[in-house]
């Protein structure tokens, strides 16, 4: 039997659609990558009762770890760590040594303010925080608020409960994990290897009648689990499995590439920003957009350690600019549109140029709502490549979506330009 | 009571952290914004076992709507309209309008596509897709996948299954909810008003403390359900109350704005984005980033309508960049260093000039993980705002976290810099 896992994310911002969460996925992450099952994750706002209803869910679901992240703050809407406690049936009591710890780490911070703070509800809420339920182990914190893990029992799960801020949780995680109650409950489980494919511009009902055919031909083929997804373009396939379908998983990634060979751009993991940067090592990039309007300067910059290629860019978002800067001519402007081909490869070759690069990248498009024409519709989006000693190319991509979705395909499509032009 | 619901949301992909969930705060802040309360989001996989306990759990909690996203395509591992159906104890009938209706767009999206599809495995997912469990109603699709509207019965509350590509959903939610269940299980909601400050600069602590005060000031303080939540240095603060408790919350601004006037920006609901939008209107604006990368421009243009008042923008990552194109003295970058106002101030006029606006920006900084200094650490970001005829304002931040924290806090920096600026 595999160990399965539970993630309970607290918060009214989450619950409410305010705030994106992230602690959730990432924690699925980590657990999925040591072999734990993860069956659910719920979110729930500030009420205990609707906290409690989903701890008890969980334990229901008969989850070997519930992980909860969030509502260990020092006021008063924070109370994970109560809830908790009350449905196991366990008293808090102060952890004095802990109080003194976390009154340090606030006297720190508070020295650096500006404002005067109240010291009695500061007080009470350090105080708060320092409360631990009988029985459990507390994490040393990463922030303000320690960790609490809770050894599992006949009824209840291990409970493993982890602060909000997502730096907080993710410093405080390998600890946590080395916290007698939770290294139990996961102790049993499999070794489980994950393996990534990417294609770029491969269909998912394409790639859904190449897995029909390998299940056939696969021996084995049921004991890897596999999910598909389309993002921005991108097809990635994950493949979870054990050990012992080695062999399997091998076959299986020769039958995809066999059939999809010139869309697969990844089989070890790697993104498409980590071929991007490898292979622009020992050269130098130059941008040149207008539709992305920085997006892929923004993307390539991303990445610690780019200053090594980027060298910089131009966000020639009016004509002028485009004309000014990166020394398009006006004329040709006027005769194809600032959406076009030559405009594009002029964009790039300016780019190259001007900011004395090996290669640069450009685009020119219709990100809408507006400005969309019969002949250039709202995602029509030019591209250039400029490579010194090469011709330049250019391509142009009839994008969907709204305007984020186009701009967003665009700089994605950029990556893969890149990437093939570089290799 | 308040009308209650729960999301579920479906995929292994959201489950298994690889993909964000765009569905559930959408739908959360959809209902919301009626008056519902969601009481509940919940993520699982493609295991109808792991769905049904999810469906069962918020049947159990007695939510008045259960909204599924996601899990209505043509494949195998799209179970959700089984699923309920089974839960519900509804047989399932083929709708043959329905099915017609699917197969043309099927059909339309087909003769666009390059590829060859086998049509029987095609067939069968259209087939799929148009079965309906007995008494529910159906949704015109947007996409291929219709959605479901299930009537609520004394064991189950209503349930309305929606696709899970976003557009989709969002396209479809005007039809599904004039659904006769929907409408039904929803009749029943109060009207609630939601409001929201926006501050900049303002901490939790300090915010915490005006609104302990505020509710002994204020009467009818105990209808006003707030809840807080910082963000890139914004503090947010949501109030949701009946219509009663308009005077209540009037008076709370009131208070609030007493303590904190200087750090609220919005009391409307516009974002810092809508302020230098709008402020922006009849103006030209340039950008000249170094450590933000093209962040800036992107947030400028990511808006419809930008290319009235963005010009175009510099990302001068190299020194050379900041020179050749900003018009940078050389000499100011090996004495000063490129992180210093000075620099930033000289980035900012000469994107202001050479792109002729009438506001520019800059940004220089060490985002890390490397290229601290003792006297320059990692978050150290010096900020330009150039406007024609005043003299050019710099500023010094010190900013938190790792290198994407420290260029997400400096882009939103730099737009209330921008805002202060066209005040």
């Amino acid at each position: 039997m595999a160990v399965r896992a539970g993630v309970v994310v607290t918060g009214t911002e989450v619950l409410s659609g305010r705030v994106t969460d992230q602690n959730g996925p990432w924690v699925a992450r980590q657990l999925l990558e040591m072999g734990v099952d993860v069956a659910h994750i719920t979110v729930c706002g500030d009420r205990p009762a609707d906290l409690t209803a989903q701890l008890q869910f969980l334990a229901d679901q008969r989850v070997d770890l519930i992980i909860t992240t969030g509502g260990l703050g020092p006021t008063a809407d924070d109370l994970t760590v109560a809830t908790v406690a009350a449905l196991c049936g366990r008293a808090l009591h102060l952890d004095i040594e802990l109080e003194q710890r976390i009154d340090a780490i606030v006297q720190r911070w508070r020295s650096r303010m500006s404002t005067a703070i109240d010291s009695e509800p500061l007080n009470a809420g350090i105080r708060k925080q320092a409360m631990v339920p009988a029985g459990a182990l507390s994490i040393a914190p990463t922030g303000t608020a320690p960790g609490v893990a809770i050894p599992a029992t006949g009824e209840l799960p291990a409970i493993l409960i982890l602060p909000g801020p997502p730096r907080e949780l993710q410093e405080m995680w390998p600890d946590a994990l080395e916290t007698a109650p939770v290294a139990e409950a996961l102790a049993n489980r499999a070794e489980v290897r994950q393996s990534t494919i990417r294609a770029y511009g491969l269909s998912e009902a394409d790639l859904a009648a190449t897995l029909r055919a390998a299940e056939l031909k696969v021996s084995g083929f049921d004991d890897l689990e596999i999910t598909t997804c389309l993002r921005l373009g991108e097809l990635e396939m994950v493949t979870r499995y054990p050990d012992s379908a080695d062999a399997a998983y091998a076959k299986l990634v020769t039958q995809v590439a066999e059939s999809h060979g010139k869309q697969i751009f990844s089989t070890d993991g790697s993104t498409i920003d980590d071929i991007v940067a490898h292979r622009l090592s020992g050269r130098r990039i130059a941008t040149a957009e207008s539709c992305t309007g920085g997006m892929i300067a923004a993307r390539l910059t991303d990445r610690a350690g780019s200053s090594a290629y980027v060298i910089g860019g131009v966000v020639s978002y009016s004509n002028e600019v485009k004309s000014g800067i990166l020394g398009v001519p006006p004329e040709m402007i006027s005769e194809h549109g600032a959406v076009s081909e030559p405009v594009a490869a002029a964009m790039a070759e300016g780019a190259r140029e001007g900011l004395g690069t090996d290669i640069a990248v450009s685009t020119t498009g219709v990100a809408g709502p507006g400005g969309g024409t019969e002949l250039k519709p709202v995602g029509t989006v030019c591209f250039g490549i400029a490579v010194s000693g090469r011709a330049t190319v250019t391509r142009t991509l009839h994008l969907s979506g709204d305007r984020a979705s186009v701009r967003a395909l665009s700089t994605a499509a950029a990556m893969h330009m890149l990437a093939n032009a570089l290799a």
